[in-house]
């Protein structure tokens, strides 16, 4: 798939989630302020990758996309809940987020905790009341949604990256894999899981394709560490060179620039083959893995 | 059923929940910091209302208590996450909560963000992946209990309840209830619910559940503010007239001491008459009419 056609493809799948996040978040019966806060952290933009591969992931193996739209609405939005958490003042402590305010400086701090939890819990209510899936998929999509994103997946990473941050020494590769894995890799684990799951793919696919979204969880984060050196600010929303002045581990500290972007294309390879064995190659997953790679924000 | 054998049931089904709960969160492998968080907090004690009222419930209807385990823990897990991000200093603010450090002031804040967070996510992993339960159960408890919790229930009421102080007026009586209802009823509905729906009760019965749970909750938070007045610190485990100070709309300043004993009341009388309609006049249910209408803390 060449680039003009890639991006069509990616601009259609984030229109069909932004609409569909706002129609079913602004028809519910919820506290004005409440839902403000909800509202203003979905609208803000993004690249809605984990969404986008569950559909991706979805397309490969089934049609009729409609039934995976709520757990897709459902995983941008415990994303979008661990963004305004970790923005916090007791956490990154960030007033901008992809050049807008963050949710505790445009509303405040309580708000945003509560909007954080609002976002995280309604994800369950949606995949639990969702007409178009069986009892069966909401049960294995919520089992697994759950330890993606609770204290065996996404938020033991927040505390473990928050730990490497404060003791202020660089932690070795084998630990920083570990970090991101828990952190971003485990609902990126889901987003391809899921899609090829409610899709029909079978087990040893679903295998093959777990490995395949754990290198791309790699690559998704050698980029954004080298993106940290080489970014454009305007396109990143942030200021480049942050991860260096918080004395963050990145790949290129620990591997150079040069050895990052040599890392990144090993994790490419490894992508493409466990996709090839998934029997997904010619699928949107394949675009999206340079997608991914080559992205500049 | 008389005092002394209400109390060792309660003990009884307490030292159930504890015990479980402890045991099934120590042997999960999750970052030592998080974890002593989580645990922290759960440990902390409280009357464990909301499981012990969902197994009395089930016991007024089924046998085999096992089943409800993991639903009357996740339960009291998403209690004791709205515990700490409620404590936390951009919310009430409060140091101590039973007499022990509030979970902030005893970690710090963004590891109290993260175990709120990582109790919330883990309530549903507990549900989802409990094998006594069918795919049916777990998607029916599933889905009432995020509405309950989550930005249609209690985070709803969290914000309601928040902006009612700032608001610095009493809020009138209709609005109270609703407050009330949202922040602390719905959580007691679905303890109720979950165990009778568990239980096997009718569709009848479970009708006239969720009333008395209704009346239930009313009663639960008159108490709260009668004895916000006529407390003893000790036994409460914070200031007396903490609210006056507050400034919050209560009963007692709405209606006077006297009259919000006679609301309690009249809620008493609601409560028993849905019990006798649901069939379960017979049950623990009942003494925990009395429990909650006449504790002291």
């Amino acid at each position: 798939m060449d680039q003009v056609n890639l991006e069509a493809y990616l601009r259609q799948q984030k229109d069909l989630i932004e609409n569909e996040m706002e129609t079913r978040l602004t028809e519910l019966p919820i506290p004005d302020q409440l839902k403000a806060s909800m509202l203003y952290s979905l609208q803000a933009g993004g690249k809605r990758i984990r969404p986008v591969l569950l559909l991706a992931s979805f397309e490969a193996y089934g049609t009729a996309v409609e039934k995976t739209l709520s757990t897709a609405i459902a995983l941008e939005m415990i994303h979008t809940y661990s963004l305004i958490h970790d923005d916090l003042p007791a956490m990154d402590d960030d007033d901008y987020r992809r050049g807008q305010l963050t949710n505790h400086k445009k509303f405040d701090e309580a708000t945003a905790i509560l909007a954080g939890d609002g976002l995280l819990t309604h994800s369950f209510a949606l995949i639990a009341n969702e007409p178009l899936l069986t009892d069966r998929e909401k049960v294995e999509l919520t089992g697994k949604i759950a330890v993606a994103s609770g204290p065996l997946g996404m938020v033991a990473g927040q505390i473990l990256d928050m730990q490497a941050e404060n003791e202020d020494i660089s932690v070795p590769l084998e630990q920083l894999e570990k970090i991101h894995e828990l952190k971003t890799g485990e609902l990126l684990k889901f987003a391809v899981y899921a899609g090829a799951y409610l899709g029909g793919a079978t087990e040893e696919q679903l295998t093959h394709l777990t490995r395949f979204a754990h290198y791309l969880g790699l690559i998704f984060q050698v980029q954004d560490d080298i993106l940290d050196i080489t970014g454009i600010e305007e396109a990143l929303g942030k200021p480049v060179g942050s991860d260096v002045n918080n004395n963050k581990s990145t790949y290129p500290k620990l591997l150079g620039l040069e050895g990052a972007i040599k890392q990144k294309e090993i994790y490419v390879e490894k992508a493409l083959a466990s996709l090839e064995q998934a029997g997904a190659i010619d699928s949107q997953l394949k675009a999206l893995i340079d997608y991914i790679s080559n992205r500049d924000h």
